[in-house]
């Protein structure tokens, strides 16, 4: 059997391996070193292709591959939404991404995203809230207590300084897997019996909610002044979170407002309602916060973006580590021309 | 260490093992079986969602998703085009694929599709030439003698009964090659010195160049009544194979128009140059070769639903063989709320 070349093997992370990597790092250390990533990327937000992401939809689920590329790498994630799946014990989002070469189209990383999503969506939620939340924030409200709430916790804990965190969820049991998750982990943690006893007191609300029956679960009156809101659970046509009046009330900032438009929260909104691009503000081009009474809104889908920039932080800090395995996914024989010959030679 | 679940552990079909499944099977018969396979699904044509792929080009080459789905699978395949890839001793096409759960969305497979997608497209060809060429063909002029050329040849002779290739490449080392590797496969190999030479007596035409620079391989004056075209190499935009004039004499089917007037030799004709789609030849509803005198043309691209065809064969295939590994890609924590849990059980 002929063995296949260097460039034939892809390394692959599995979840397992993806695990003891963020354990190896650390989690905190991982999402700020994402962080790190996503900002740099966003500071070169226009070397980008920026595409909307393909989407198969069906009664049950979404199914998406989100490329995107910078001219020299070119990234894809394929990623699932299935709001139906935990009540048949299956995660509602499962991922995987892939990396290559725009030189020679081969690809160069292959990863689970399962984790790895979570992980990128905490670590922009706090990059934004680092630019957008009141200074000296100390409390956020964490309203939705599901697979993403933990990593949004630690996420403000590490690049905001947030060090008190308010759960709630209208199921109560998700907020006890989420309070004695954060056990120990120098947050502390207060769980609330309704949405309006988590937001007492806190500087940032994390809304991140999966289900599309508790459609509207922030209403105006609940909302003062001064506040960051950390919108990540509206996500998709139809799904919102935020009452309206809120949004009519915030300066709204977004990742990419063409695919927001569609999935955010304002789809809600008329279609040319101001908005401010994240990256703008990054970069200086736009205003974030302009003072400590303004609602900032945080309108988050998730963009291609990011994905790119967690995969080329993985791509360089499996180097040199045993948490990958090569994987024999590329035909590669050694006279291009000759993919029969390599065929008839494996017999 | 948690163990994964059988849900988040995806079958998949290295290089290494998609050879040993091809020879396990043999060759023709694979072909065969993708042939029937591809017919099956194009007399549902209708059922599937179709997309033209997404491309993200560069001065290098294209990398290319090519999704679709029948409601129930959702498959995807990555491709890459870098032609000048063979100069540095590379590929020009590498591939990959995925065949998902849509009422899930979970992967079900991943497999290298470069071996795969030489065999689909030559079961394709030939699924076509069955339809379309002369009734009792025996010859087939292979002009192209690159990676594809032994497959469209034993497709060709597994699924039309053709005996005799004539073999024509601008560089006599690819056609040595394919004769090599074709001797003592039941095919009578006559090597040629032109593309004149390799049409005499041939009632079937197979171009399969990947040069941008030798555009034209067919002039108008070399195609005689009565022969069957079947067009692999011009699948991309500024990438075509035949004069303009041997199009306007001949009958012109093509798998998907909308992708096939970008990508294929149609682009040279006018947007709406009338076209016959091969699903419709198959299923009854539009006629194929109409006489003996008529030269007809399949145009071929390559389409999403073949090689959504081809990874359903592979599922298939593999099942209760050795030829696949299980793959841990996918976090499937018990509780699918506690992704941090799992992640933490994992210290």
């Amino acid at each position: 059997m002929t063995q296949p070349s260097d460039k034939a093997l892809v390394p692959f992370v599995s979840v397992d391996n993806m695990m003891r990597l963020i354990h190896h790092i650390g989690i905190e250390k991982m999402i700020t070193g994402l962080a790190a990533e996503i900002e740099a990327d966003f500071r070169r937000w226009e070397s980008f292709d920026k595409t909307p992401r393909v989407a198969a939809h069906s009664p049950h689920g979404v199914i998406e591959l989100m490329p995107t590329s910078d001219g020299e790498a070119y990234g894809f994630k394929y990623v699932n939404g299935h709001p139906k799946n935990t009540s048949e014990g299956l995660q509602t989002v499962t991922a995987f991404g892939l990396l290559a070469d725009v030189y020679t189209g081969y690809p160069t990383l292959l990863t689970e995203m399962t984790m790895l999503t979570a992980m990128r969506t905490a670590a922009t939620s706090a990059l934004v809230g680092k630019y957008l939340a009141p200074k000296n924030a100390t409390t956020m409200a964490m309203i939705g207590n599901g697979a993403q709430s933990e990593f949004q916790c630690l996420a403000f804990k590490a690049l905001c300084g947030i060090d008190t965190v308010r759960l709630f969820d209208v199921d109560p049991g998700a907020t006890a897997k989420c309070a004695a998750n954060l056990a120990g982990k120098g947050l502390t943690v207060v769980s609330c019996g309704s949405a309006e006893e988590a937001i007492e007191g806190a500087q940032i609300i994390t809304t991140c909610t999966a289900d599309k029956k508790y459609a509207t679960i922030l209403t105006d009156n609940m909302v003062g002044p001064g506040v960051h809101i950390n919108a990540i659970g509206g996500d998709c046509p139809g799904k919102t979170e935020l009452h309206r009046d809120i949004l009519l009330r915030s300066q709204i900032f977004v990742e990419y407002p063409e695919q927001t438009r569609i999935e955010g929260e304002i789809q809600a909104l008329d279609p040319d309602h101001p908005v401010t691009e994240i990256w703008q503000v990054i970069t200086g081009q736009a205003e974030g916060r302009r003072n400590a009474n303004q609602i900032t809104l945080f309108d988050s889908v998730g963009f291609a973006i990011e994905d790119f920039s967690a995969l080329r932080y993985i791509k360089k800090a499996i180097r040199g580590t045993v948490f990958f395995e090569p994987l024999d996914m590329l035909a590669d024989p050694d006279d291009p021309r000759d993919l029969f010959g390599m065929l008839m030679r494996a017999v």
